[in-house]
């Protein structure tokens, strides 16, 4: 059971969203500019970091969904996020990516744990400014997801198909119809 | 030097709100939600969570804005907040501050760390259901400001003077005109 009081039946942030509107339309508005706007890094690799970051903190619905966000801009393919979550030294991905998987990883640990060496190595492999930056502010903003469902006790579903279902959704619709859906019908 | 290019002298967050709009605006819209809008607890005992967090992650530039805002919410006296700062257990706040404070905490070394009895001694000190939310969403969320602000490397001046100028203006103002500022002039 949740902490606080949530609608029953909301996984994750959703329940969060759902009861508290005034903070959580920043959130989804951050999340769709990171994720899903237009941007030289594709929505299926920046779902990819937030999966992999969101697996660091060991966070299971944040993990699973974005894992699932991930395939779904990967035409529905679960193999490489789950090669990345593995391991993404060894996962089939652009060095570039793997660098910046690095950024997200260290960030994750801490803001000043982020080396010159770090962004360093993301420029040699061709990462430009902004796509440190949005790698870096993804890392740290599911910092702040990870901690606010997990520190919350929200309810992570362990049915796979459900993770599925929303997040063919949200790799199609980003995250403010998302936002608009739970407030109009209270489901998805 | 910050990791990115951001316009000179423009310390902390300030430099990246102004390279970086789309997702800054945003951050702005949660910041403000969650320290200076309305709410059961005063902004002055939001913004002494938010420094006092943002002490526990280390980063100087946002620990030392937060704390000149705490104490220009509370009629320009740093004697509170310096006291949280150093052991909120001691300071002249709350019981049910002090149990908020330690929810801060908890969030800000990981999520799952928060525990039934964190939640249970807030609760008995009178904290409602909207009040442990937004102090643990105000833990989490510094987790990713703290993160960005120092995973890019940005100035943290030395000079006190310029973080008690720019917290009395955010005190009285909130964070959503500073974000015009920022971009209608480049500067304070």
């Amino acid at each position: 059971m949740a902490h606080i009081n949530v609608p029953e039946g909301a996984p994750g942030i959703r329940g969060l969203m759902m009861s508290h509107p005034e903070q959580t339309r920043p959130m989804n508005e951050l999340a769709n500019a990171l994720l899903h706007d237009e941007g030289t890094l594709t929505p299926g690799e920046r779902e990819m970091l937030a999966a992999y970051v969101s697996n660091g903190n060991k966070c299971k619905y944040c993990a699973t969904i974005h894992t699932a966000i991930a395939a779904h801009q990967m035409g529905g393919d679960y193999s490489v996020v789950h090669a990345v979550l593995q391991d993404p030294s060894t996962a089939p991905i652009t060095e570039k990516l793997k660098a910046l998987m690095n950024i997200g990883d260290k960030v994750r640990e801490g803001g000043l744990n982020v080396t010159d060496e770090d962004i360093a190595r993301a420029r040699n492999e061709g990462a430009t400014d902004a796509e440190i930056h949005d790698a870096l502010l993804i890392g740290a903003s599911f910092c702040m997801f990870n901690r606010y469902v997990d520190g919350l006790a929200t309810w992570a579903p362990d049915d796979l198909s459900i993770y599925d279902s929303i997040g063919k959704t949200r790799a199609a619709e980003g995250y403010l119809t998302g936002y608009k859906q739970v407030f109009s019908t209270g489901s998805e």
